[in-house]
């Protein structure tokens, strides 16, 4: 007998995984890696009341988490200024990316990225049967330019664009992301992700009105606030945008000890400034490294650094794959020409020490040197 | 300026919310409950071995969780002897169910249930377009027969049985469950939830080969294990059933900090006897309150139970008011007949307690006595 047959949609999909994960590649190599510098994860950790909320809230897991995320709601509205009916709060950007798509986008419509972008953002594209349109990346950034034109010749519903970018850590002026807004299509939402805003430059930011219909923001508690594993994250846009994730999102999704995580996370400002201030030092080392191996590290928005390795995608996969073998965990952009890079997160200068040891024999073996 | 259109099918539905979850209830009344008797957690908490293994990994919580879940799924096969193959862990039964109904439902096609059972399955099933068919419970049980026969009428895709029942407490015998698989019209699928299983009946567990394809079964660590609020549970089915959730599921979504709870839950077996036992004398304990308050316990394979007040579901209505005002938060099925009837948690004693306190003058006012 069989299985009775899936739906249409996902009967066409692939077994697709967007990303293998560490775990999964340290259980093929049979050992732990010695440095984790692939998944853009923070190192530098939660806030320590963060984690001590997180300790406690562990007792009370026998509850399931308020369905509203109420606390930390108000707690954003505060923070960010706007009312708390224009935030929702979700099981990270992932979940809430899978959710906006398929509110916005029916089987069928296009929706346009950059070649190189975001996979899990394409991954839910395909996953409700949407049109994949990208547009190449102009000098290692996203081209915004491209990007509102090919909007306008596929009548895009979603247009997606990471400021600051990932994988290459660049960025736009939040006034250049402003002026895009005005030239979207009708009918079309800007899904601006913001997971790596905190590091930023003030600049990168744009002045947005907490009611302006022609976008929505995508913000997260993985990156600067080093939860990642709490898989909680939030969206900002016009309530009425927002009001749309009610009628399709999983109300008790939020684990309740990541809301408390959240919460905590956000009251400690000095935290993160001390995050924002190791992250910026360790863009630097990493860059010190690239160039003791000859390499160029590009400049960078976000905790990581895309380093030009100076040769072609061939290349870089062999080095990423021989530091695997070594216990050094990175990751590089996929497609050509973002693909001549590797891709390291910001971490604590031990870890950062080990990728320097491990460089110079590699790119020897590789026959870079 | 109005913000782009929502796709067809999300427009079509309502801002429906599944449940009010407790806290937005204590917000409205200003006051914390004094028993939190309502939602079907687990008030004897997990086991202690998962308390410690949760806290322990707060320290990593800057990691991303493994998106293989490996090490749970090895146990999980373990534990239930078959293949990890024919498991997927997901963020709970809640975010299992609207995959499934994703992988299998396509826009107006039919999907058969119990009118009265789980309100979070059917909002899944309105959120993907499939089309509800709803057959009565009888005798307060779900109908297996009716179930069948619907199924057969209406060429359903999915049938839902939840067994043991929520709302009723009721069951049906495993061998019941086995023969009406043998009814199923060809190309359904029966989506058996076991979310309460651990507190049934051996009896009540069919014999199901780990490959029969014409089953899925979902079971969680929110109700016996005691951790609602971690978002983890697991579903069972053939091998490329479950293969079907990787070309939709959240590849990253589960907690970390889950993972690691669940795995030391399952492998705690005296704190799970030693719940099951809590649970059957607590399920004693509200049976007599039942009694001592002139209402009839029904007989129960779950973590709570429905007590059967002898009048409509008006009174029942303002009697899980009244008690709310008093600090009691119980829930109530929320169809006739089956409204006759209020729903208790299993609890520690000192919270049952509480409600047995609560009862008479309230019953008093309301005019019962």
């Amino acid at each position: 007998m069989k299985i009775p047959h899936f739906a249409p949609i996902p009967a066409a999909l692939p077994a697709t995984v967007p990303f293998v994960g560490p775990e999964t590649l340290q259980r093929r190599r049979g050992r732990p890696f010695a440095a984790r510098l692939g998944a853009n994860e923070n190192g530098f950790g939660p806030s320590p009341k963060a984690v001590e909320a997180m300790r406690v809230a562990v007792a009370g897991i026998w509850q399931y988490g308020d369905s509203t995320s109420h606390d930390l709601l108000q707690a954003l509205s505060a923070h960010l200024e706007i009312p708390a009916a224009g935030i929702v709060v979700g099981e990270g950007i992932d979940g809430l990316l899978g959710l906006l798509v398929r509110l916005m986008v029916a089987a069928g419509e296009a929706v346009v990225t950059s070649e190189g972008a975001y996979p899990t953002f394409n991954y839910h594209v395909a996953g409700f049967g949407g049109v994949l349109h990208k547009v190449p990346y102009r000098d290692d950034r996203e081209d915004l330019e491209a990007l509102i034109t090919r909007a306008h010749q596929v009548d895009a519903r979603l247009v997606y664009l990471s400021n600051p970018d990932n994988p290459m850590g660049s960025w736009h002026d939040g006034t250049a992301i402003e002026a895009m807004l005005d030239e979207l299509p009708q009918g079309a939402l800007l899904l601006l992700d913001e997971a790596y805003v905190e590091f930023a430059p003030a600049e990168a930011v744009p002045r947005i009105a907490a009611d302006d219909p022609r976008v929505i923001r995508m913000r997260t508690f993985s990156k600067a606030y080093g939860m990642a594993g709490a898989r909680i994250g939030y969206a900002m846009g016009h309530p009425d945008l927002i009001a749309g994730f009610e009628r399709i999102r999983n109300h008790f999704g939020v684990n309740r000890i990541a809301q408390a995580g959240a919460l905590a996370a956000l009251s400690d400002r000095d935290w993160l400034v001390h995050v924002q201030r190791e992250v910026v030092a360790a863009r630097d080392g990493i860059a010190r490294i690239a160039m003791d191996n000859g390499m160029n590290a590009l400049p960078s928005a976000t905790n990581f650094v895309a380093v030009d390795t100076g040769q072609d995608g061939r290349f870089a996969r062999a080095l990423v794959d021989r530091l695997e073998e070594d216990g050094v965990f990175i990751r590089m952009p996929g497609i050509a020409p973002l693909n001549r890079c590797i891709r390291v997160s910001c971490a604590p200068a031990a870890e950062l020490e080990i990728l320097a040891e491990a460089l110079p024999p590699a790119l020897a073996d590789l026959g870079a040197r």
